[in-house]
């Protein structure tokens, strides 16, 4: 039987919605069962009929929502609720849904604050429920090589990491246009005290740890707005130190005219160095101090993939996979732990997602950049 | 409330059949409610039950599905049967098919002869039913776009054709490996005449035909078997010649030791020219005689992309789209097709995908290289 | 002491001769001594004061230039003639320079006929005397090693080969508007009975041999003109069967428009692959049955390359090296073989370079191509 | 008559003197006529020879060559010295070589400290002498289209720069095993007080400004050493922060493994963008707001690269030109500077190169560096 989910925020019109939605359907494990898709009644009801679920299980407000659902028998009841709404609507439905017994998918970053971050983590260890943040970029294939190469020694010992997340859509002011996705992205009271750093420099930096397993001591970040009235930074550059010595430099940008959205990261160890890029996600480039580059690639073959990164592909070779095919791993992996839990046996860790925890450390890298920023002084994460 | 789908053949193991499910589910519009997936009962209720169907409406047979499915009342009977079984097995599952009131969604290449093409194509026509052929590539973004700047002459009067089709897969005899899917398209009895060119060749001849929007009047071509004691051709070069003065080359092999599914498209014009790769498909390289060379986007906003290109994709820019999606767009088409079909409404042109047309010429296209390679002459198609 | 050589054609304006030029000064083994540059006396004389010739050593005319200079004494006389005219004057001066005693360097294709191709081998034969067809493109480091892996039997055997060489500057008629390149490649008196295959579908025919080490036994052509009112072919598809059962697909264009110098290709063997690409020069794509795919590049240490790809790299790897590099490589190995003549010592063979039977191989394949597409029939090279 | 050279190090086993050579040769302007190669006599006079030069102007010793050179009649004498040794060996040979009435060109970086660089500045402008930095990066066909661009106005108010190189080869400790070329860059005794930021990060620095148009005002900089015992840093991340607000981040390093020579540069406008590679030189990536991305080419027409661009490459387009021309164009430009200052004409400023300034400016820039770096502190340049 597949999982129930209902869904907070994510109405039609936003980019994000539609994305759980597909990654959501895609491997018939988890079916939409309710939604309060929006702060707008109308749009909500559009949505939800868009969406094919039956208008009872449509609401106007989440709140009304979770206390309707929680109350539903078996079966019927969601086992989990996903919030995919703007950031300052992350903390509260999480707590509520949370102590109405759901467990929960969450859009990044976690929240607003660390606060708020530490006060979720321990509702949720109280608790003992389930909560994945939708870092979708750790469900590629060949970031679970990667991780997997760097977990292994195969690099050596890791010295520099270079990552950078560059985007071009924000170069104007988007957010006085009409752009439903700018709006509230440049507003402080919806997306909290970073922009660019929190949208997608977050990413960035949970990437980062990701795939080194180590994590950001201190860091020491210039925040920029280039854009004339903008609230946010649009912008920024930021050197990252991490445990055992490795450095590494950050550099995030929603004003970097023609990007789309070049997520890449670049991994320098003492044996070997690795890349990889968002938009060539199928590629993994592998480099050796004594032998020719490798391009590993998705797909072909398990051995040469890995164990790992074979679990997160479905199709052969050559056979491209893409962004929602990610998301939808992690929706995937998601409901493997869900059902686990529900049988009461271990999750299997290859199909690993992230969790509280992740979002907790972005809160402390978004609470780090700003405050280095305004200081000048490299800031403990 | 969304379209019904049975299915023949796609069980579990398959390559195709978990794509056509993938595809069939990304937008919402189409549900599974019965199938035959395999020749073997055992195989095909296991299917059955993996893709969440009720045990009643999972077939060991699909004759026997074709007959009970067809009598179930309105809202419960299928609308559309899918058939994702090998060759042999869709000239007469689609014939009963379409007698029983069934419209159609089948795999490629269309049959086995141009006879039985000829039939199916006769059996459509009077009974008005829909049929879809998966020639997937059709339905990326870029494709269309491809297509579209053909048919408004922006490239001026077209010239050249290249067009490629490599994999390597096939580089050992992996049929007598207990490979599943190279067992039944090495196999004359099940695949036809033609190996390398039914299985991929057929995409390179339609996707060149699609894109010009030409018809390939004669052809020469020289088939090769690599791989001692194989039956079918697994390689084969071919000189194209179509209407208006247009030359091509297709060059089509899955013994390409190292490549993966290099499927490539140039279009070579008196005023411009474009390149396009299905391994990175959101990319479309267009080069002009006066002006430096552009690449054109998947996402990269509607105005660029064009309008019909828009309408086949689902992310802003930078975020891959892949086989999937590109799978998934072809049934979102049929299926708005289907509904307008349906409503007695004449569909959105602009939603297209292949059909009967393009199955026939595919069997000519086979029936051509076979007999150009043999007689070694050029060939009427 | 410096190696003389003598120049036929290549004056100012000319494509190649600056080429020449450059090459042959590039490892200060060869300097210019004097030069007949053009038909054109004027134009001849000019180039000469530019090339920084004293005018005394300037002549109007070829024959004349091998009489006087043939009759200088040791030390002042030149070792060798360049022949950089088009393809009519290539024969008769280099006949005449044989008997005078020189050695030669030519551009290709050797001639217009294969009646002249053996009268030139037959006299080099009789005389002993060195002859260099400038086919420069085997002479960038990758495609030594690509050479050197055939070889050495890395690929296995060696099914199939793809070879293009795709331009686009004579989309136009750009014979009728004083482009001087244009002009002699159009003109069938000049530029023989071939046209785009003369002037680039012999590199492609002569890389495949070289590559492969294999002969192509037939080949079954069909040679377009696409410009209207141009008297030779401007593009060709080309089937190609070598010994050992290697099948192959060449084709050249110059009406591909857009396409730069875009000559590549591809040798597909029982254990892996390899692709190679001119306008990407430092890197060579190798596949595998069972190991991820490798990028061999230029300069990365002789180890991985090769002892003969690192004899022909001058930079350490990412500092690119290009197509003037690759066609002073020809021209060093050349001094180096004639140093050695001069010492009556072995060259040493790692030093290669094309020589009179690539030239006569290329007016068989020319002459097979035009008979071929003539006749619609496989014909014998 | 070509322009005479007399060269400072760079003899036999350096990288950099071959490169020299090569470039001084290849446009026929220059003649080497002396030198003093190597502190090592015995090398020196080894080079000499290779070089082609007859004893008595080989020197053991580079003071001696300048009073030695000096001193010879019109015609004879060097008119410039070119300066190729390590870093502790320019500022005295410069200033001994102005002093003797010769022209300068040099490597950079241009010394070991400001105040040598004021002083190099003010001898040039006394004696008015010219100078060349070999920052020989600028050549590059693309980046003059890409400082000619930004100059124009077409990517609107520059707003970020993103400047990398990143090589690989110091990954170890190479100046322990005989590495001639790593020895003396880990040596502070002759590379002075930065190694990675010396070598290459000067490069780095250097283009941001060329391109820009725009000084860096000042900068915050970790400067990391990974390899055990090494004496100088081999890698930095550097945050910039040119006029104009514009903002910046240097990423350099010599231990990111397997990296070949991977400069880089994006520079980000208010309308559009541009992205150059040094490995894929003749590439310049253009972004707009509105349009489809585009890439510039070498080569391919004067009208598309621009005038400057167009002035700086020797071939059709597709014909790979690299390293060595655009070294050798920067040695063009100098000669020709220097014909017209022997004509007492002024020189075209369309044939730049880069002089004290840029080496003035490079001192500034590693004494910042580093002091930032040890301070932790935002620093002037």
């Amino acid at each position: 039987m597949k999982l129930k989910m209902a869904m907070i925020g994510g109405g039609i019109g936003s980019f994000i919605g539609p994305v759980h939605l597909m990654a959501a359907r895609m491997d018939n494990m988890i079916e939409l069962v309710a939604g309060a898709f929006s702060s707008n009644p109308g749009t909500s009801r559009r949505s939800g009929i868009e969406y094919g679920l039956s208008k009872e299980r449509i609401y106007d407000d989440w709140h009304d929502m979770i206390c309707k659902e929680a109350g539903l028998p078996d079966g019927i009841r969601p086992d989990f609720i996903c919030i995919a709404s703007p950031n300052h609507l992350h903390f509260k439905p999480a707590m509520e849904a949370i102590a109405a017994g759901f467990h929960i998918v969450c859009d990044k970053p976690l929240c607003l604050t660390v606060e708020e971050a530490i006060q979720l983590r321990d509702a949720l260890r109280t608790t003992n429920k389930l909560f994945c943040l939708t870092h979708n970029y750790t469900a590629y294939p060949m970031v679970k090589k990667a991780r997997e190469m760097v977990r292994d020694g195969e690099l050596g010992i890791v010295r520099k990491v270079v990552v950078e997340y560059l985007q071009g859509w924000l170069s104007d002011r988007e957010e006085e246009k009409g752009n439903k996705q700018a709006e509230w992205r440049a507003d402080p009271a919806r997306a909290g005290n970073a922009g660019c750093m929190g949208d997608i420099g977050t990413h960035a930096f949970q990437l980062s740890e990701y795939i080194t397993g180590k994590k950001v001591e201190k860091l020491y970040a210039q925040l920029n707005t280039f854009v004339e009235g903008r609230l946010l930074e649009d912008d920024g550059n930021v050197l990252l130190n991490f445990e055992c010595g490795i450095k590494g430099s950050l550099v995030a940008s929603q004003v970097a005219l023609g990007e789309e959205n070049a997520f890449s990261i670049r991994i320098y160890g003492s044996n070997g160095s690795l890349r990889w890029e968002q938009m060539e996600p199928n590629s993994l480039v592998v480099r050796w101090k004594d032998r020719p580059m490798q391009v590993y690639r998705t797909g072909a073959g398990f051995k040469a993939m890995g164990h790992i990164a074979g679990l997160h592909t479905r199709l052969p070779a050559g056979h491209p996979e893409g962004f929602i095919e990610a998301f939808a791993s992690l929706y995937r992996n998601f409901a493997l732990h869900l059902q686990s839990y529900k049988k009461g046996e271990k999750p299997d860790p290859d199909y690993d997602y992230p969790g509280i925890e992740d979002g907790l450390r972005g809160m402390r890298f978004l609470e780090a950049v700003v405050r280095s920023s305004r200081n000048k002084k490299w800031t403990n994460v």
